[in-house]
C-alpha cells in the first residue's frame, strides 16, 4: 500500500491536542485499547494537504499569526513562544512520578515486588535471562542490539522497545498487540525465544520461595491465592511505571527554561513540528499513540522493513494493517539505537532522513536531519535511579534451570 | 591420589591464625600470590591426626582447658565464650567497608567507573553479557546456574564464583590462576565461551564514548593513554571491592551479640570446626586461602568430579596438582547454590555430607550436616547496595555486537 500523502499540520494539532490530553490525565494506559486506533485511523490522519506548513500557520499558535515568513518569525523573541505554546499542546512533558495505575494509587509494595521480578532470572527457564536483559536500567531501557537474543542465543524478530516511560503508549510491543505493560510482561516470559517459560513454571518457581509468597501476599492483599501469573505481570507493570525520564532538555525549555535548547535544537523542534515528524510522533512520548504503515510514502528496502514482518496485520488480520506499525516514542531515543523495528539502522540522523523519504515524502537535507537529531537528544530525560534488589535463594521446591 | 588421613585441629588453628593475621591487615590481595600455596602445602596442612579434636582441646582457648568432655563444655555458658574466641581467631569478620586496594586508597573515581564497565554489555562481543550477568549483586554475586551460559550460549567449564568478598581471597578462580580481581577481570572478557571479546575490541570500544574517556582520565590521572584494558580491569577490581557482605549474624555473634546464633547454628559451628572443615574453610572467607585436592579422602564421582577438569594442574602442571581446587569461600553460601567446580549439588546439607564423606573420611549424621549447614546459613551478610549505573551511549565509532 501506497499513500501519496503529505501529512497536514491542521490534522496534526488536533491529533496532538487529543493526545495530549489525554496524557495529562496522568491515568496511563486508559487512553486507548491496543485494538482501537487502526490502519483506518493511520490514513484518516494522513489526509492530503497542499503543502507543508510553517508554524506560523499552526492554528492555535496567534502569537505568530501575524508573522507571514516562518524564517523571520523564528528570528523574533516571540517565535520561542508561539514553539513552546505549540511544543507544549503536541507534546507535553514526562511527570517527575507517575501516582496512579488505572484509576488506583501506586502501590509501593507492588513496585517493590516489581522490582525484584524485573531482576529476577528465575522468570526465565535458563534462569539467565531478565526483563532487564532486554530493556536494561543502564541502557535506555532497551537493548542496544538490533534484536534481543534469548533463550539458546535465539534472535528475536524485533528490536526491544524501551521501557522507559512506557506507561504513557495507548498499546504495548511494535503492533500494539498487549494493551498496557502487564499484558505486555506476560508475553517475553512465555516466548520460546525470549525467556521460554509458562505460567506454570513461573507461579511454580514463586510459590516455592518463602519470601516471595509473603511478598506477594502483602502487595496482593486478600486476594485467595495472590501468587499468580497475572499478579507477577501486574507488580512488573507497577515497578514499570515507575520509569519515568523526566527534566530533559525538552521539557525544560518547555516550562519556561530559554538556555535549554540552543538554536539549532530549537530549529529541529520547528521542522520536527513543520515536517510533519509530529503527527505520528505526538503526545508526551513523542509517539507511542497510534498505528502508522511504514512507508507511508515510500517503502523503504527490506534490509529495514523486512517483507516477513506485517506488523499489526499479525494482530488484526487487516490487509490495511500490513506493515503498519505503532509510532516508536522518541524519549530517549539518542540511548535506544539501533532504530526501527528491526534495528537495522544505527545512526539517528539517517533514521531521520529515512523516515522523511518513508513517511514525508521529503528529502530531509543534512542541515535538516541534523537539526531534527539535535533537537530529539534534547529528549534525553533525568534516568531513573533503580537500586538493585536483592533476590530470596531457591529452595528445594524451585525448578532447575533447564538449558 | 588418596590419602587417608585425618586434619588435625592443631594444624588447623596454626593455619587459620595465619590466615586471620593476613585478612586483617585490610590490604586484600597481597598476602599471597597465586603461584604460593599449592598442593605441597595442602598435604602439609593435612597431616594425621589420631582422632577428632573437640574445641576444648584447641590451643589457645584457655577458657574451656579445663573442660574435659566437649559435650559438657558446651552446655556451659563458657563454652560459648570459647567458641567465639576460637571463631574470632580462625575465621574473622567481614569489615563494613574495604577502604585500601594494594596499600593505596580505594579511588572512588575507580569505584564508580567499575560500577559502570561491571554492568556494561558492550565489554562483550555481542554487546548481551556483562559481568553483572554471572556475578550477579541480586544472587549473592553469583548466577545460581551450574555453569555459567556465555557467548553463542555456550556452557562454561565451572561454576562461578561470588564475587562478593572476592576481594579476601588470595587469589581468584577456582584454580587460583589470577592473582587478583584485575587479573580476574581480565579473563571472562577474553574467553570465547563467555563475554567472547579482545583486548583491543574493548579499549576500540570504550575509546569510542566521549563519557568513558573523560572518567578513565578522571580515574587514572597523570596517565597518557588511561583508556586501557589494564584500567578497565583495575576500576573492575575497584568496585568489586566494595562488594563485601558484613554484618551477618555468624559475625554479629562473634562481635558478642550472644542471640544472633541459635543452639543449632552454634552446634553446627562447633562441628564445623571439630570436624575438621574448618581445616581448609577458614580466614574470615571461610576459604579462598589456600588449595586442597578435592577427594582428600575418598574422590567423588565423576558427576560432581568431572575427570577432564583437573582444576589446579591446569595452572601448575604439577602432577600432585590433578584435582587441586581453591577451598570455597563459604560466605553467602545460602545464596550461591548449585555448590562445588561443577555445581551438581544444589542442596547445602547434601554438599556438607559430601564434604564429610569426601575431604574428611566421616559420615555426618543428618542432625550433624543439617547443624552445619544451618551454621553456614549464619554466613550471610548484609548484601551490597548497588544503584543500577547510567551508561553513556554509543557512537558512531563504537563496534557494532557480533553474534
Amino acid at each position: 500500500m501506497r499513500m501519496r500523502t503529505r501529512l497536514g499540520i491542521a490534522t496534526t494539532l488536533a491529533m496532538a491536542v487529543a493526545v495530549a490530553a489525554g496524557c495529562d490525565r496522568n491515568a496511563p494506559g486508559d487512553a486507548a485499547t491496543p485494538g482501537a486506533p487502526t490502519q483506518a485511523d493511520a490514513a484518516a490522519a494522513a489526509r492530503p494537504a497542499e503543502a507543508p506548513v510553517g508554524i506560523a500557520g499552526v492554528p492555535g499558535t496567534a502569537q505568530t499569526a501575524e508573522a507571514a515568513d516562518p524564517a523571520e518569525a523564528a528570528a523574533a523573541a516571540g517565535a520561542d513562544d508561539a514553539l513552546r505554546t505549540t511544543a507544549a499542546a503536541m507534546f507535553g512533558t514526562i511527570p517527575e512520578v507517575v501516582e496512579e495505575l488505572r484509576g488506583q494509587p501506586l502501590s509501593a509494595d507492588q513496585v517493590e515486588l516489581g522490582r525484584m521480578l524485573f531482576f529476577d532470572p528465575r522468570l526465565s527457564s535458563s534462569q539467565l535471562i531478565t526483563c532487564n536483559t532486554c530493556h536494561s536500567i543502564g541502557t535506555g531501557g532497551a537493548d542496544n542490539v538490533p534484536a534481543s537474543i534469548g533463550h539458546g542465543w535465539q534472535r528475536g524478530p524485533r528490536n526491544s522497545p524501551t521501557v522507559f516511560n512506557a506507561v504513557f503508549n495507548a498499546a504495548q510491543f511494535w503492533d500494539g498487540r498487549a494493551a498496557d505493560l502487564a499484558e505486555q510482561a506476560k508475553g517475553p516470559v512465555q516466548a520460546s525465544v525470549e525467556m521460554n517459560s509458562t505460567p506454570e513454571r513461573v507461579v511454580e518457581t514463586l510459590e516455592s520461595i518463602p519470601q516471595y509468597v509473603e511478598r506477594f501476599g502483602t502487595a496482593f492483599p486478600g486476594q485467595a491465592n495472590p501468587v499468580s501469573f497475572d499478579n507477577m505481570a501486574f507488580a512488573l507493570e507497577a515497578f514499570e511505571t515507575t520509569l519515568v525520564t523526566p527534566d530533559s532538555r525538552f521539557d525544560r525549555w518547555v516550562l519556561g527554561d530559554d538556555a535549554a535548547l540552543d538554536a539549532t535544537e530549537r530549529k529541529g523542534l520547528e521542522l520536527f513540528v513543520s515536517s510533519g515528524c509530529a503527527s505520528c510522533h505526538n503526545g508526551r512520548n513523542f509517539g507511542g499513540q497510534t498505528y502508522f504503515p511504514f512507508g507511508v510514502i515510500e517503502r523503504p528496502g527490506a534490509d529495514i522493513l523486512p517483507e516477513g514482518d506485517k506488523g499489526r496485520f499479525e494482530v488484526t488480520a487487516t490487509a490495511s494493517d500490513e506493515y503498519v506499525f505503532r509510532a516508536a516514542p522518541l524519549r530517549n531515543v539518542e540511548l535506544t539505537a539501533p532504530y526501527f523495528h528491526s534495528g537495522q539502522v544505527w545512526d539517528l540522523e539517517q533514521a531521520v532522513a529515512i523516515m522523511g523519504t518513508a513517511q514525508l515524502g521529503r528529502e530531509l537535507d543534512t542541515d535538516e536531519s541534523s537539526a531534527i537529531a539535535a533537537f530529539l537528544r534534547t529528549l534525553t530525560g533525568r534516568q531513573p535511579s533503580v537500586e538493585y534488589p536483592i533476590l530470596p535463594p531457591s529452595t528445594a521446591r524451585t525448578p532447575r534451570p533447564v538449558r
